[in-house]
């Protein structure tokens, strides 16, 4: 596994990998909140991958982006490639309710994170893992 | 040619079309900034698409971020689908300047978009015409 950002390791928890991308829960109660940061060393845009991983990461976006929608009954999914701050590749994908505290903004900079308390923080990891793992994905579980 | 959302035909200007979007030019002069929309009705998530329409999608992405980065020298690119307001499935592409107005935040919502004078524009939309029939993306133009 590559080393990830200082940043997204205090920001996230590590769930696991899929075939190439490992998959991050964001540290923020506010929403379900995902990201990929593909396994590969110095990304930092979408198309410094190669044509195949471009590909990958595009199949393992479009299922993860289906399943929170499904799973989470989202209004809408928001996903992006930033990496103003943070430059390693890393793609957000966000579960976005009417209801949300910064609908309809984006997400960014729009409110500190909410601290997950530790039963709802175990609920969610729970129910991705289990989610997950019925996606044709190839994930793998990291317990940390 | 699907029918574009109102709010998207007045900020943007259409260039025209690749294979499979319609590619537009955001009316934001603090920033190089296109927008890709589907050329699909009723869309607003990415995997709303076909299977084959989100490959053509990744493909049109990637290409058009990998040649506005280097077209216009950018220090990063941001790319992201939100359509929290504007339900059509549109994704941003935006050229990012350390020296940008709002740097490093995200540029939806920061500040007001500021407008092009005529030439400023004009030369704008002629290097972007011009890049992309370089393209293999079957660009088509559309004279406005």
């Amino acid at each position: 596994m590559i080393k990830l950002d200082p940043r997204l390791l205090n920001d996230c928890v590590v769930l696991g990998k899929f075939e190439l991308c490992n998959v991050l829960l964001m540290r923020d109660a506010n929403y379900p909140w995902c990201v990929l940061v593909p396994d590969r060393e110095d990304m930092s845009e979408v198309f410094d991958l190669t044509e195949k991983d471009q590909e990958q990461l595009n199949i393992e976006s479009n299922t993860l982006l289906a399943f929170l929608k499904k799973e989470f009954n989202a209004d809408k999914m928001n996903v992006a490639a930033l990496g103003n701050v943070v430059s390693q590749l890393h793609i957000h994908h966000v579960v976005r309710y009417k209801s949300d505290i910064s609908w309809p903004a984006p997400v960014w900079g729009a409110f500190p994170a909410k601290e997950y308390n530790d039963i709802d923080l175990k609920n969610r990891i729970e129910v991705l893992v289990e989610g997950f793992e019925t996606l044709d994905l190839g994930f793998q579980y990291f317990d940390n």
